[in-house]
């Protein structure tokens, strides 16, 4: 049974891809994965929760870094099997200090915006 | 050995997933998935090209639906694992008929463009 008003398909790990986008800018934050407990606590909060697929737990995002990302809106896509956050992103959502983690071109160019040292933050 | 200047880490399935954003206004369009073929037919035409799971094939966006997505630039994750094209959408990314496939809220709000009548073209 699912608790939100569109279904949403996780996969057979109990994922779905969430995309993060910047409310302010609609610059593409960066791409993470949830289960369906890190949705509702992410509607629940108003704060971005995501599963690590590596650390192989469920995390808010900012907990540690301060750079936490406040919700304004969790949107389905047409399949229902991916999500995207429009969010307000405090700081940078990049462990590299980048605003955004698309923060390179597949030629190599750098084109983001470093906004933090994470020297200082992680 | 990679044609590209920054690797892609493909899935175990060989898969990487992508996020499209409209170039000129910021939207986010679709998430699909591509595999290095994908992405080398996407870097050499200048027009987006994706991996379909569930038919198994490569496409070409639009191909059939005249929908095409003209690339501007590609760009890769911190840890490339994603890849984010910036396109300039012919038509509507959705096969809904919306302009995005970003056109629900979670609860159940549609907040999108309907630019095209999905029995016209498919």
């Amino acid at each position: 049974m699912s608790a939100f008003a569109v279904d949403i398909e996780f996969d057979d790990d109990g994922l779905v891809p969430v995309v993060a986008q910047d409310v302010e800018t609609d610059e593409v934050l960066m791409l993470a994965y949830a289960t369906r407990e890190a949705v509702e606590r992410t509607r629940a909060s108003g704060r971005a929760h995501y599963y690590s697929r590596s650390r192989d737990e469920l995390w808010e995002k900012g907990a540690t870094s301060g750079n936490v990302q406040e919700v304004a809106e969790i949107r389905v896509d047409c399949d229902g099997d991916t999500l995207l956050y429009r969010v307000h992103q405090e700081g940078g959502a990049c462990h590299t200090g980048h605003r955004s983690c698309f923060y390179r071109t597949l030629d190599g160019k750098n084109v983001g915006e470093l906004v933090f040292d994470p020297d200082d933050v992680y």
